[in-house]
């Protein structure tokens, strides 16, 4: 299809390239505020403990030092995702439950004298029992981390849709398999950073790097027990989130109490270790999967078990266990489903959200052992997915509503650019090096609705030159978002790109948005930015009409031209409309719009509803050569055919699909935290097995499949996180195609692949 | 009359008090960036030459300097008030015109090595001959000091009403006098600093102590040759204005050039002696007037010739000359009016907008010189104000519409606290001290229109604890504009003054605002933020009817609650309400609106028009003590009944008029800046004589004169400049009630009076 508009559509650069190829972007880390002090959190060394006692007095005695707080400075008010998942203090107040819990933390005049002083703090604790793996958790007479639940069960689901016991006496062939996943961790450069002033009228400021600032923004006030409008979140340049700058953490109510005891600004910057320690991860996994089949292939119905490792604190693990179980069922129709998820606590970091929010590890199961059964009744993979594939206008057993599918499409395409037919002859050998071919599917969300408050808003501010600023309330952190709004607003206002300047987060000024999750903004506070441009729209034309004798009615806005539809020669130039409102009319131009998810409530303990407004599918195909002599796999090619609806800016969908390959393939290779007794082994991303770019595939290929979703702004839909759910299947399919072994654990590690190679 | 008010109305104290008696507001100086450089100015040694070379390669090879940049590194683009008075150049290019002159500017990595370059440009000059004195500068043959207007006339404003000639023929009597008042400079405490940063992506911030930000961003895109929007003044805490922060000075100019240079961010932070030399000032002027009265002491004509020493360049002298002759009309009815105003420009420091802007000079003359008619008739002062008081519905001979006025009412309730009928009681002498009483009114407007863009805006956030933010784009210099704004907002919807927060100017965030002058904000910028509290009323009263099965135009908000009007029971709690759009309706609430001056464009040039859509009245008593030994004048009280229309908060009305009263003493007694050949001899506040609050009246009372001027918000009109009009004459009518001796030049130094009291 053509491109009908004249700047959405377009392959336009990042807004922001400049300022941060010329290193002038600011993230929290470079702030400073005069006065400032440097702030460090004291960590537990133990698995699990009570506390008994804890000493400040030296620390606060050192030369240097501004401030200490602890747990007792706060008030004992419990922070969390759900109100019945509120499970954490601020700074823990008489019990750690894993090493790197948080005890205290100090304010001085610079790092040094602060992690001096760290030391000082003498901490007199009683050591209890505790459990590091999580069906040991969840037996009886485990050690108990939280006293509010029974068997370290911090979150539960059960999900059951139709009757999937009938659905397996009516299968043709049912089988089951255990999988078993790793936690991995959003590996972002940018590490977590607070500079926070709880100024003498009582105000908190906090910048940090959040990609959720109205999480936090609520979450400060109430742990901290004041007005929410008493906090104020600003959002610097934010060097990656992925999920794992959603919550609050220790550092932000650090900040803020040892700002208040101090009288000064305090900047806390974690540090490499803390952020694989102190900071969320994805959940590990253990899923027993079941499915049965037709005869045909077609899917029957599905039975999962599925055991989340949560960690000391449940985080958003509520949300973590419904959304794979809700995502077993697309994208691939499932008539009859059954899922009980238990998340255990254990004592160690804790889970939250990561790219794909446990959608990769339950497709990484699904996807599969999908193909396995194919196999096991003779049918080609991608004729198996086929069979299966959901369509628009499904609503699946769940409540998700299908308005816009291009699987079959992305199914089609991919096998198209990979020449599916001819893949036996890409199965070739050269020495000890096989090659193979693998293909899966994702569907993802666009948005969801997390309870609360749900709207994005947007205001549109016309400035005396004709060009615009919009103040979004969305965060951009690095995904490019500020650049689709803008081109947005370009586009309904008849302006070049660089007319249109985003104004990052703050949440005293801009407005209202839920933040960055769940691959909304493109979706819903895009639709904002555009209501607000329509808002615009409406007033230029009510005084425009006037001067051209028409009904505003009839008006458009074209290049930097306001005129009468089809009569191009009946109009006036934007900037003398602009003008006139503002010399001859005395009125500024400010235009308001917002938008909603367009969906109710799911429940998340029965997974019943509708979570998105839309929901995007894709397809990709992996091709792999695997060194049987190394074990090492390298991926040589990656075909991604996503259904993003509609790419608003092809460039950086392509950039999030080329994202999304490498985190799935990271997970897949090379990414996993040994712990040893609760104790993180990895201090640097190096230890942890980051791949570098160099690991990256040779090749990715993203081809874009156009659905036009109805609720999408111009029809788009999710793009940032879809393909890294089906990185993972596809990997592991190509890699059985290669050298015949199949991936039930991860990371497929060179060892593990010999050792599976040797069976 | 009581007030029917919940905020608006009270003695709310600053809303920014804490953070500043606790010493956290940061002002411009106080700001830093990462990587920021140190600016300076170079300024001309000479008053009057051609350059013929800069060479500042001697400056740029100083280890520690980032930049150097001279009037030729920018555009050659004149800026200025009017298009035709654009005379200067952000810095000089081949000419310098006063001591001081900016010639070149320096950036480096500290103050000190900065300073240390400055010593190292080398600049060849043509002396030229100079001219210091306004009135000679205007006789032939005396040096020019630019190409566009001859004789040194900057501006000139010739207003003809009525028939001047026919009025005195027609006089019992007619007085003309002379009198000479010096120029003084604005005394604020805080320097002119400005941190610029001109990003790679071509955006230039701007964050610099000034009161009409957008005045500055306007005259920076011009001069600097890119479009506005890619300008951003962002307003930190500005430690007070008085006319003096309007405009853009060759600091921001430098700032941006050098900091486009460096790729750094630069501040530049002028000195004291910078800020005497080569910052704005009040217009020194000589006024010959004439004033014809009728037996009864009504007048019946003015003429007056003006002369105005502008200094070096035409700032907003084409204002300032109008004002002083456009209130020759008012307070005192004046039906016949020939003015003739001339602004010679002379090789010194330039004059532009302070306090009151050139109605304190003029008023001194014209209140005395009626005071002296009425002695000359034998008509009392008091009675012969009462006489010649302008009323509510008179329309000046200029066009002024006088909507309200508590003129006489002022004149009254001063007459009536000061008891006027004994005041000669008060005539008393103690050993050489001579004691004396007088009185003067006073008249001012309540914003103008100033050509282009005059609304202001505001934006209203609710937030989700029900508590609000105004967004508005005027600008608080320290008179407590954002308080009053604060309790407009709070009153509007029945919302609690700590409940309502206000941010600073941000030009690209905050709605657009002419600025900070012309007593302006609360009238204006008031109106708006009334208006789009009204917005949000508006949106809530949609929803809360349909809840309440009631008319939107039946309800009303009250204390924290939304409820038909008359029947307060059938309500929901305001937070109810809000909490219902956001979590229910998934609707944000954001209130805009906007406010006009009410007035058309005045000429400037013929002074035809109603510069203001309201005007304000006062009359003040001053009770002076006189050492006739020492020629010290004390001030013992003074009484201020100023018609501030509705003192929406008292305390600060009362504040305001405190500071008009102390800055009009200091310009009477105190202030002066003795010059040597254009040579300014004081390089600091105490050389030039500024008062500290030791030499502070023993007492100011302050009385409310309310008029409900209906345009204004709740009635209110200006309150910030008027008491500093009539101070002058006020004092000058009772050092001549206690020792009879006219003051006809400022300012009444102690050696003057000496000598007068000697002729």
């Amino acid at each position: 299809m053509g491109n009908r508009y004249r700047v959405v559509g377009q392959r336009v650069p990042k807004a922001d390239a400049k300022i941060k190829a010329a290193g002038e972007a600011k993230f929290a880390a470079d702030l400073a505020m005069p006065g400032m002090l440097w702030g460090k959190v004291l960590r537990s060394h133990l698995p699990h403990a009570k506390i008994l006692n804890i000493d400040t007095s030296r620390a606060e005695r050192l030369p240097g030092v501004r401030a200490v707080v602890t747990g007792m400075d706060f008030p004992a008010i419990k922070y969390g995702f759900l109100p019945t998942t509120r499970d954490q203090y601020p700074l823990c107040r008489d019990r750690v439950r894993y090493i790197g819990d948080e005890l205290a933390a100090v304010a001085a005049i610079d790092k040094d004298i602060a992690e001096e002083a760290l030391d000082l703090i003498r901490v007199e604790y009683e050591e209890l029992p505790a459990v590091f793996d999580p069906e040991e958790a969840m037996l009886p007479g485990a050690p108990q981390l939280h006293d509010h639940v029974e068997n370290n069960v911090s979150v539960q689901t059960h999900m059951n849709f139709g009757d999937v016991e009938q659905a397996f006496r009516d299968s043709h062939l049912v089988r089951e398999d255990r999988f078993v996943t790793q936690s991995i961790v959003h590996g972002f450069i940018e590490p977590h950073a607070s500079l926070v002033n709880w100024d003498a009228s009582g105000k908190v400021t906090l910048q940090g790097s959040k990609q959720s600032p109205y999480i936090v923004y609520r979450n400060l006030a109430r742990s901290l027990d004041i007005p929410p409008s008493k906090v104020r979140l600003i959002s610097p340049y934010v060097g990656g989130g992925f999920g794992g700058k959603q919550e609050p953490l220790a550092l932000d109510f650090a900040g803020a109490m040892l700002s208040k005891k101090s009288g000064r600004p305090v900047k806390i910057v974690y540090d490499q270790e803390e952020v694989l320690t102190a900071a969320r991860r994805r959940h590990a996994m253990i899923i027993q999967i079941k499915t049965g089949v037709k005869d045909d292939g077609t899917i029957t119905g599905v039975e999962c078990k599925l055991i989340a490792d949560g960690g000391a604190y449940a985080s958003v693990g509520a949300l973590s266990i419904y959304l794979a179980g809700a995502f077993i069922a697309v994208p691939f129709r499932v008539p009859n489903l059954k899922y009980d998820a238990y998340r255990a606590y254990t004592n160690k970091p804790f889970a939250g959200a990561l790219r794909g929010h446990c959608l990769p590890q339950m497709r990484f199961a699904a996807d599969q052992q999908l193909e396995m059964l194919g196999e096991d009744l003779g049918i080609d993979p991608l004729e198996i997915r086929l069979r299966n594939a959901c369509q628009a206008g499904d609503v699946a057993c769940n409540g998700f509503a299908i308005t816009s599918c291009g699987l079959t499409e992305s199914l089609d395409r991919t096998a198209e650019v990979l020449q599916w037919d001819k893949r036996a002859s890409r199965r070739v050998q050269s020495g000890a090096k096989m090659r193979g071919v693998g293909i899966a599917s994702n569907a993802q969300c666009t948005g969801a609705r997390m309870g609360g408050h749900n709207a994005a808003s947007a205001v549109i501010k016309v400035h005396e030159d004709g060009s615009v600023t919009l103040q979004t309330g969305s965060t951009d952190v690095g995904q490019g978002s500020e650049t689709v709004l803008a081109q947005i607003v370009a586009e309904e206002l008849g302006l070049d790109f660089h007319e249109v300047h985003v104004t990052q987060n703050d949440t005293e000024i801009t407005p209202i948005d839920p933040g960055t999750y769940g691959s909304r903004v493109t979706f819903t506070s895009g639709n904002a930015a555009r209501a607000a441009a329509a808002d615009v729209r409406k007033q230029v034309f009510e005084f425009v009409a006037e001067k051209l004798e028409a009904d505003p009615g009839d008006l458009e806005i074209g290049d930097h031209k306001v005129f009468v539809r089809g009569s191009p020669e009946r109009g006036i130039p934007w900037l003398k409309a602009v003008r006139h409102s503002y010399y001859s009319m005395d009125t500024p131009l400010l235009g308001r719009g917002s938008a909603t998810p367009g969906t109710g409530m799911v429940d998340m303990v029965t997974g019943v509803g509708n979570l998105s407004g839309a929901y995007s599918f894709g397809t990709q195909a992996a091709e792999v050569e695997v060194d049987t002599e190394t074990g090492h796999v390298k991926i040589l090619n990656m075909i991604v055919s996503h259904d993003s609806g509609y790419a608003i800016n092809p460039l950086l969908t392509e950039g999030q699909q080329e994202g999304s390959v490498n985190i799935g393939e990271a997970q897949v290779l090379y990414e996993e935290l040994p712990t040893d007794k609760g104790q993180i082994l990895a201090t640097s991303l190096h230890m942890y097995g980051m791949p570098s770019a160099a690991d990256s595939p040779d090749q990715i290929l993203t081809e874009h499949i156009e659905t036009h979703d109805p609720a999408g702004p111009y029809g788009a839909k999710e793009s940032g996180e879809g393909t890294s759910i089906s990185t993972l299947p596809a990997i592991a399919n190509a890699i059985y195609d290669a050298v015949g072994v199949r991936v039930y654990e991860l990371p497929f590690t060179p060892e593990k692949l010999l050792k599976a190679l040797e069976q």
